[in-house]
């Protein structure tokens, strides 16, 4: 059984285009909002990432969207997320969009957690391990 | 040698967030946006899509893009957009994006052409040999 | 008494920017959500302009805001909606957000409602008396 | 002789809503980065500030803008931003939009200037003499 972050909501006039459907990269903001909500629910929100584990956040590396039904004005998404990969300095967020049991859109996000080092510069870090465990029991 | 659409611009204080870079879905904006340049370039932009080839619109069916370097409010980035991939109902264009001669972010957008049918559904159509044609004759 | 629609949100990470506050045109984003989710409310909604009304669309001619409180990520914000203005062929719209029963801003938006004429042509109409009644049936 | 920062940009796809024309707030999105130019042009960009006058940022108390003419995508505007009020501790920018000699937007932002205070708070200072002196040479 998979376990996935779920919540709905509506998609809004601000979401869409002159051919009266989403533009595009308004997904990618919900991918990215899905991903805050799912860390909050975590326990691992922006705050606790910043406080426990000294991040300055969780970089993009990738990020992609397979669209397959149109959706407009009104439409109620149902958005489904999940950590689906994790390597030593990444992991995958995967997004699947749904309308009335559908779905409209896939896709993935791949990120790092970024800190700063000794000398204050900024890179990337091996995922601690309280961070992928709290992302594990809300999400895998 | 490959042709490209090629355009400079400013990442603005409105594309970025509160880590003080870009919001990644706004590189998908730019890829939009450079899309329809590059169609407007080649004479088949929006109205010349409508009143040519009946299309309703260029429609995505799949985006991706890699970051590889941070970008800030005030970079000026380079945009490089050409088709990659023709198949017989779809097309991809390919975009490079780079700050003083570095990638920072590289992706591509899958379109197909949407029209309606003499029942008025919308749907994908085969492209149409003459927006290939001038969509070759700019970028590939 | 003064009758509003009201719903919470969260600020979201996508709405901040480099300062770590909303990026204020988010606002007036959250304004015309607001108005929208009225108009449905009330049974008016983009659908219901169309087809009972022949509506283009309920377009701005001005709109405002004072900000009052800066607003973070995370944030939850109460938005209160209603009609405050009416004349013969204008409405305004009151919002006001509130974080905690404290007010963060506060704003209108005027708008006319657009139809097309005999001959084609998109102008302002007086606003009919059917769509008037809904909304003050549920915001005044 | 109203002396102005001009510039020009084109509407594009991303800004305009299933009616076809520009979704309001992007107007105000446009006129942050107009003020963002004028500071930039007049040498007290955002680095500027931080780094001569110490401010974490000039933020917004108001905002407003009244709309005359629907503007659509392919659309090439003129915008014209100068600083129209001084106060002790807040500016007015007036911003106007015009396509093809013809206004079709008018709006002004009003922004205090924030800093840290010894105890690290962040609040509204008086404009400080150099900041106030550079924008006026290049916009009153």
């Amino acid at each position: 059984m998979t376990k996935t972050v779920d919540y709905e909501f509506q998609v809004e006039w601000a979401d869409c285009d002159p051919a009266g459907i989403v533009f595009y990269p308004h997904y990618f903001r919900w991918f990215d909002t899905g991903t805050h909500h799912m860390m909050s629910l975590a326990g691992v929100g922006q705050r606790a990432q910043t406080e426990k584990f000294g991040f300055v956040g969780c970089v993009l590396v990738s990020a992609k969207s397979d669209f397959r039904r149109p959706v407009s004005f009104g439409d109620r998404l149902l958005h489904k997320v999940r950590v689906s990969e994790w390597t030593e300095r990444s992991f995958t967020i995967s997004h699947e969009m749904s309308k009335g049991g559908e779905v409209t859109a896939r896709g993935t996000e791949t990120r790092v957690c970024m800190a700063r080092d000794a000398n204050g510069a900024v890179r990337a870090i091996p995922i601690p391990d309280g961070f992928r465990k709290a992302l594990v029991a809300v999400s895998e």
